[in-house]
């Protein structure tokens, strides 16, 4: 059997009871380690679990995916995903390709939390949510921004969008790769400022009233763990804001809100005289 | 501290490693029991943690928090929703009390697994939902269709939308009621099979194209658990398939599909012929 085991979004003790039993008696133990990261190393991880945990790159799950798979219709072994199995990253095809396998490899999926609901401690209704989006890193010559055409049609709706934020893991260091050699990159982890930064970019060259300087936006960073952090305010506000270590999060609120969910995130406002000023003339009464 | 810990899905052991030592310690324990439910009883849980377990239902929770809250600013006071406890319920207004409350009760949340993510087992990206809705139970003269018009703004996107399907738990029973006595209707959960037939029937009489007689749907029973089940077909087809057991959810699928999507669902597919002419006639290419 295969299982795909949720970890939860903060360290070793988010996993389940159920998910912990399964991974104490697997044959092989896998971590996906490249869409999203624990708060904590795979050093710890391997203490809390007594035994070894094998890092799966991107390259192993999505072209070596036999060696993960060996012998599953007859062993168990558990696949790690930070987060939810299916949320943030799906591992659909992965799946797929062990329904197809000859002999088929029986999957079994155990679900914990992910950003997508864990997004509900800003208090905004997961109800008021429309499409989930993902924010890469801008570079100099490449600022992709059909991320923009689903944030405007979630705004459209009056809907809050949440901006999953890029991170870049175990990245080839180019001009290591010119002169023949493989060196990696540190990590880079997006932070809410710089997602805030670049949607105002974006609103300035497509100038469609998405999301400019002064639309509302909420960011989170290290959803349930305990030094988690909210800050509410325009974007131009959060562009400004140091929200600390990884990950990060960033939902542009939509102007179909309740008073509930103003008053929710008004706690959390950088400066809540802005936030007064802006909710009254652009969002009250506007869905 | 009130501590809001999520459940999970399926069974007791889906808590978390860090949400089950907090409910070993915690002064007070409290489910609520009004708006989800894990497939074992009070009892089970109460043997699992090895202590009493205080039933929270929607009054006490909405009216008569105080007794819940009680002393939270000095002890330690367990919450626990079943699934994800910001989810498919918002206990938002409950965190907002406790925040307002004098002294103020810090609260901690620890996300879950919910169906709103837990969902992704169908092989539908969660990127490619909009918005989430409720259907409840119709009445002969109560079949209130405000949801199909958040069903129609997903449709007109091509998005996906999850049907959150009612449960009805110590809903009085009116004859005694009106006898000056208080008895409760046994719990009633709605299936897959009823919410597409309510689905129909909203078309039937709105008549805008949102979810007819061939719209294409999947219907999930019981998500993570070990008899988790899958079927996808049309809303004609799904009208009539017996799931079994709660809890039950429905997909209404977009035509924003991709081809990974349309393979995965396929393979649960009641009819794989009528679902290959629907998906040629309808679907394919008309997003």
């Amino acid at each position: 059997m295969l299982y795909l085991i949720g970890l939860g979004l903060a360290d070793h003790r988010d996993i389940s009871v159920k998910g912990l039993e399964i991974v104490k008696k697997a044959e092989r133990v896998y971590l996906e380690a490249y869409t999203a990261v624990l708060l904590v190393d795979k050093e710890q991880l391997e203490a809390y679990y007594g035994r070894e945990v094998i890092i799966a790159d991107r390259e192993m799950v999505e072209s070596s995916s036999d060696e993960i798979l060996a012998d599953a219709d007859k062993v168990d072994v558990a696949f790690l995903v930070v987060g939810d199995p299916f949320s943030a990253t799906t591992h659909t095809d992965f799946v797929l390709r062990a329904r197809q396998n000859d002999p088929p490899i029986p999957t079994r999926v155990l679900p914990n939390a992910s950003i997508l609901t864990g997004i509900g401690c800003t208090g905004l209704s997961l109800y008021n949510f429309g499409q989930t989006v993902s924010m890469v890193f801008f570079t100099e010559n490449w600022k992709p921004s059909s991320y923009y055409d689903r944030v405007k049609e979630n705004v459209g709706l009056g809907l809050h969008t949440l901006v999953l934020v890029d991170i870049k893991v175990k990245e080839p260091n180019l001009e290591a790769m010119a002169r023949g050699r493989i060196r990696y990159e540190p990590p880079r982890y997006m932070t809410v400022a710089q997602c805030a930064a670049q949607m105002i970019e974006t609103e300035e060259e497509r100038g469609e009233g998405v999301c400019g300087r002064e639309a509302l936006a909420v960011g989170v960073a290290r959803v349930g763990a305990e030094d988690q952090l909210i800050r509410a305010g325009t974007l131009e506000e959060l562009a400004e804001v140091d929200m600390g270590k990884p990950l990060h999060s960033l939902v542009l609120v939509g102007k179909r809100m309740h008073e509930m969910e103003r008053d929710f995130i008004r706690d959390f406002a950088v400066n809540k005289e802005t936030f007064d000023r802006v909710w009254a003339r652009d969002y009250e009464g506007k869905a």
